[in-house]
């Protein structure tokens, strides 16, 4: 069977090594990077930039994969970052731009005319299109539009209609419909003659009634496998999860992961076939929506590490100043009992433990109840038994807790201030175990998003309970 | 073109909804949940179980994917969930065992005889079948093993030689691989023919060389495009990204993202092919590594909302107890001052403010930095500029909350007071911006996973410096 004659080098992404080395393991090094660029090749180009040596700069850039191309502008310097713009506008097409990082995109597409803009607009499927111009600023993106063919336009102008986080926004509409009789053969004579038109890559074949609504799908890998006679309504199988083009992106997200789903057709609100929504760019929304439940618990704001200094500077503000706001609720508290503290210094010590340590135990049971409510693992079936949970997880933990603090406090100032901890410390962790789990619950239910508002509430709620509790009950037993 | 005289029903996921109401938008209720099981639906079932209406209940579940019987079982209550098993042991197959949480299918695992677990293992395509048996007991794994046939069983065990988070462990071993110097003809009736041997679904045709090694990977759309003579060979356009079994998966799933890859080969130490990693798998692996990341930034283990109280308690001790060390440590600086705060007592008032803050701010600059480097936005190529950026914008925000806190501490306790909390503020800000880069990138330099540990130095940090420059300053300008 393998009679060619050639012995072809295998191509591979990694390099030389696999070829040069087939009886190595030349990928057990730890600092080995995979794939992407590495710090030497963006030296080595920044260099060339400098010498404007642009020739060499292409010909280092040959063949190399558009997400590295964009890596490697990522990993530049500003000035570098520009140069290589100038020098080769060409090069730095639409495919790289999309896998560009959104906001250093943002700042350097000022830097293409429009026409170079609409060629690379034009190169993409829609979704891509469409993610390339919605950051635009109106006149810019105008100007992109009026330069794209005709049936291009229209169709990422409908695009746009969507919601900014909707499926319609997302979805791409080069799509492959075919009516239910048609047979496999048909449809892969179809597929073979429609090259212009269709998809560059896609994974299943949509099969559409007379009303162009979904009524299948039929993955390649089954036509493949069947003889051109078979109807191609014939090899479907279960229900097709279809999309409301409404439907949020988070949702759209959770579908795919739901069912394992690779594409997905999209529909309008009659139910009609008008895109298609494919798994790559699911694993970013995927992506994003996890650096969200993380940037909004952390209140780090919407910039990343290519924002501007003023833009991260303002976007952390706000938080911020939430955070401010609830530690002077605190430090309220805390002047409460400015005389128990005149008289027992040691309370000043000791009372950020009892605030911190619920503050902890309550971000521990926020993050799983947060991240639980969004891959929906927790639903008001379940709901009581999770919020039971953490309050009996709360009193073990507390419990274990004040008998370490107490012993320590003991020994340092005394018994009495050893049992006041103690006791201060199973109460705020008790109540951080509740919290954590009520406060996400109950915005979720008021239709806030649990991520973005639970964490000050509940530091707002452990501070207060902590330093009441604490000093409390040392201005009841100590005085 | 449509002339099939039957209208079939669109059959779709959403129900009934789509078809019956074709110029409604039935999508845009904000309450339906447009997959997964309904709370009504689980308490239906949970009724019939309690009645033992077995039949009823098989009927309910009938044409159910198995996702959703795999949610189903999550959100029932625990002694529903036994009835479940109880009854229907054939219903719960391997493709449900597989959708489910795997808290929760470890705990439910033991409610099965090992025949049924070999009949539901024997289903999968191996990386299933791997991951339902490598949690399993060393008795009860050697039990279904060796119920499974041969050649089966030397796959999944070969799979288990490798490291648990690596590729090897996660692939599947079912593929399409043909020779180089066949057609797209001869490929095609291969795929026909060799119906058994094929994983149930495949994205990508792998070409390898006499050695079996990759020489290249056909997405199966341009195959189907191109006419029966063509070589398979000239379909290849560009390198394969090939995934060494060692690598781990959170670099896989990197590759996945850098690329948007649908599927990808896996190969051994001497670069033959060995298996094929698919994106189904990849999601899910992303999915996870974002929980991990927020897990252990939150230090809230490795439990979730399926697990048991004492599990949870257990696995959120360790970083309570690195917690209220760190809480200690603040303690022992503030006791420093212990004299000081006898004096003015504002002092123990206001102190907690000065830490609260740098701890919120530090946590903002971590996250960002522990996400970018995760997803190797940041590497040493932009690093510098990174912690610059972050110095700046601590500077920038400690003087906005300088002047804020400044103002209300001097209404609340006077003049100097006021200033002195201002300076602190600043200082403390920079300080937390600049721990909050560089200790996630010193950790990931020293080869410690950033996620894990950046946290707790950071409040450390924050907290030390809070009450020392706050506490210090006031006690030279003060007293």
């Amino acid at each position: 069977m393998h009679t060619d004659p050639r012995t072809p080098e295998p191509r591979s992404d990694l390099g030389p090594d696999v070829a040069a080395q087939p009886h190595g393991n030349p990928h057990e090094a730890e600092d080995e990077r995979p794939y992407g660029v590495e710090p030497d090749f963006v030296e080595e180009i920044a260099g060339l930039l400098r010498a404007r040596e642009r020739d060499a700069v292409l010909a280092r850039l040959d063949g190399l994969h558009a997400a590295d191309i964009a890596d490697l502008i990522e990993q530049a310097e500003p000035a570098e970052r520009a140069d290589l713009i100038d020098l080769l506008p060409a090069e730095l097409d639409g495919e790289v731009l999309s896998y560009l990082n959104p906001d250093l995109r943002e700042s350097l597409i000022g830097r293409f005319e429009p026409q170079e803009l609409a060629d690379a607009v034009a190169d993409l499927d829609t979704d891509d299109a469409v993610e390339l111009i919605e950051d635009l600023d109106a006149e810019t993106r105008a100007q992109i539009l009026a330069k794209l063919p005709d049936a291009e336009r229209a169709l990422v102008q409908e695009n746009l209609t969507y919601d900014e986080d909707s499926a319609g926004r997302m979805m791409q509409r080069e799509l492959v419909a075919v009516p239910e009789f048609w047979t496999v053969g048909k449809t892969i004579d179809f597929v073979r003659a429609a090259t212009d038109t269709l998809p560059e890559d896609f994974y299943d074949i949509f099969i559409v009634d007379p009303m162009h609504r979904v009524v299948g799908a039929v993955p390649l890998s089954r036509l493949l496998r069947q003889r051109r006679a078979v109807r191609i309504a014939d090899l479907v199988t279960g229900e097709v999860d279809v999309i409301p083009a409404t439907m949020e992106r988070e949702e759209v997200a959770n579908l795919f992961r739901q069912y394992a789903l690779v594409s997905a057709p999209v529909v309008d609100a009659a139910g009609r076939l008008i895109g298609v929504i494919t798994v790559d760019d699911v694993v970013r929304i995927i992506d994003e929506e996890a650096e969200d439940d993380l940037r909004k618990l952390s209140g780090s704001g919407d910039t990343g590490v290519f924002s501007g200094i003023g833009d991260i500077a303002r976007s952390r503000v706000g938080w911020l100043t939430v955070n401010l706001a609830t530690a002077f609720l605190a430090s309220g508290v805390i002047s409460l009992f400015e005389g128990t503290i005149e008289q027992i210094v040691a309370l000043a010590v000791l009372m950020p433990i009892v605030a911190s340590m619920g503050g902890n135990a309550g971000t521990q049971t926020l993050t799983v109840v947060v991240r639980a409510l969004a891959t929906h693992d927790l639903s008001s079936s379940n709901a009581l038994r999770v919020v039971g949970k953490e309050l009996l997880v709360g009193l073990i933990n507390g419990g274990i807790f004040a008998v370490m603090v107490g012993l320590i406090a003991l020994v340092w100032y005394g018994p009495l201030i050893g049992v006041v901890i103690g006791l201060a410390m199973i109460i705020n962790l008790v109540v951080a175990g509740l919290s954590g789990a009520l406060i996400p619950l109950g915005l979720e239910k008021l239709g806030v998003d649990p991520a973005v508002s639970s964490a000050v509430f509940l530091t707002t709620v452990t501070d207060v309970v902590g330093f009441l509790a604490f000093l409390g009950l040392a201005s009841v037993f100590l005085l």
